[in-house]
């Protein structure tokens, strides 16, 4: 049996042998060699998609698909006979990355990291982003109540991190309940919930029922000195709202990962809009543990049994 | 019995009361009234030079000042009579801001926010700061080696937040020992720490012991990926030789909170320095808990006990 692993994350290799598998790199950016079409075990990570178009036609025997991203929409896509292959996805590898990247972006929301990089670029001290800033600012995790739009696995691995720095963490999910230790809310509780948010963050999926769940009547229900931070994906904000939000200073700031359009058009708005921090889709990107998500779904594969992380 | 209080600092006065002691607010960039020269209790924080050396001529019957500051450095070359008076500092109420702020810098340092930003000013989108750095950089606090250099009671407080993050954080201070569960060393383990520290965290008073400890020749004993973080006082960086160490690559980055010379003047070399990051002595500037520590000591002053955090 011949398993296909991608280049584009270095791998520890030695690490997936033992199995009655032949392991062989290949190249995520062009088409895949004509000796390696009979594989029937793909690993993807970061493919192109004419690489990936171009594998659902010619690697026939492929039975299983190994996606090392958190959502599989790249694979699916890509033309796979869904009735012969299975596709699993790479939940849960990003969820360290992008729990750090969110704690990053906070703490720029609440030190003004962003705005002290304005007066470097200058020569100039900003003192007045020194300690005495009005208590009605958020301007610290201590004590601030964050709301985690979007309680799964990566909100589960932020949650500790917060309650490090003295956050107080409530979120919201299609079910409510408490997980880890946390009231998990409907979204029916949005408009209660939404007034007491110091920072709400965005850990949403793409699909049609998130698009522009933050729109303006809900961004109009935060406080004046609320942050928004976004790490999901960029269809659940209406872009334009956010920006007139804080051009009218209807709420403090927002720092977002991602948007509807990747990369950010030079001739978007939101480049200059007040108190707005751009990451390039940079949260995740780093899978970690990768290796022992591939040995223990090779384990099952080959025993016949379930696969993690099935789409 | 008087007591006054600064109103360069928003305290619950109402939890101050029920002393047999009056309260009185004051202003701390100027003289204190003729009215109040009576006072035996003088609360400070960031009070003006000259404030403070006006009221050690003229508040004759001072016992006690309770600074809200870290150090007294202010407070005892303002020339109170130490034979008379007694000074307690506010150590320990800047914990929080100054562990958290270190974070943020850490963060910065991680994941290159301060590079995203110069981008984003000219509307571009720095894909290449997205997940696929090289790991021989740092990039992550997972599994970083974090190296603390002067473990005291900041340190203590950062150690969960860097934990939970998944750093490894060891300590240097004075006296070796395990500290909360870290492994402390002396600064004659230096030679060996240096080398295998990702990123280096300073948190060193101002004196006369720690000037430039942080000189070339410690500097070149750091892998080239490691950033230096200093939340401490200025005086313990060598910045030329620091910034000589970023000139040439030698080391990855640094992010300074301090300076020698404070506001850093704009011919300064620092805010030009490649990796450097400069923020405008942040990190504390926001006493927490000032009226429990005040509250505990007065009752510990009336009682004639020893007080607490004793200069």
């Amino acid at each position: 049996m011949k398993l296909l692993y991608p280049t584009s994350v270095k791998l520890d290799v030695p690490s997936l042998q033992g199995f009655a598998v032949s392991l062989h790199p290949y190249d995520v950016k062009s088409t895949i060699p004509e000796e390696h079409v009979d594989a029937e075990i793909l690993i993807t990570w970061s493919n192109s998609a004419e690489n990936l178009k171009d594998a659902a036609q010619r690697l026939k025997n492929v039975k299983w698909i190994q996606s090392l991203a958190a959502g599989p929409n790249d694979v699916l896509s890509a033309g796979f006979d869904s009735s012969k292959t299975l596709v699993t996805t790479g939940v849960g590898l990003h969820d360290y990355p992008v729990a750090e990247h969110t704690m990053g972006l906070l703490l720029n929301a609440a030190r003004h990291f962003y705005e002290m990089r304005d007066y470097q670029l200058q020569s100039k001290w900003p003192g007045h982003l020194g300690g005495s800033f009005p208590r009605s600012d958020f301007t610290t995790l201590r004590g601030a109540r964050v709301l985690i739009w979007g309680y799964g696995s990566i909100a589960k691995t932020l949650t500790p991190c917060l309650n490090a720095l003295g956050a107080q963490v409530k979120g919201i999910a299609r079910s409510q309940g408490v997980r880890n230790g946390v009231e998990v809310y409907a979204e029916d509780k949005l408009p209660e919930l939404l007034p007491e948010t110091d920072a709400l963050v965005m850990i949403l999926p793409g699909s049609d029922s998130t698009v522009n769940v933050l729109n303006a009547e809900r961004l109009e229900l935060l406080p004046k000195h609320a942050w928004v931070v976004n790490v999901g994906r960029g269809v659940s904000i209406d872009e334009d709202a956010l920006a007139d939000a804080l051009e009218k200073g209807e709420i403090a700031g927002a720092a977002l990962d991602v948007f509807k359009q990747e990369p950010l058009p030079e001739s978007s708005r939101l480049w200059k809009t007040p108190n707005l921090i751009i990451s390039p889709h940079a949260a995740g990107g780093r899978p970690q543990g990768c290796e022992a998500l591939i040995t223990e779904n090779l384990r099952r594969f080959l025993a016949g049994q379930e696969l993690r992380n099935i789409v």
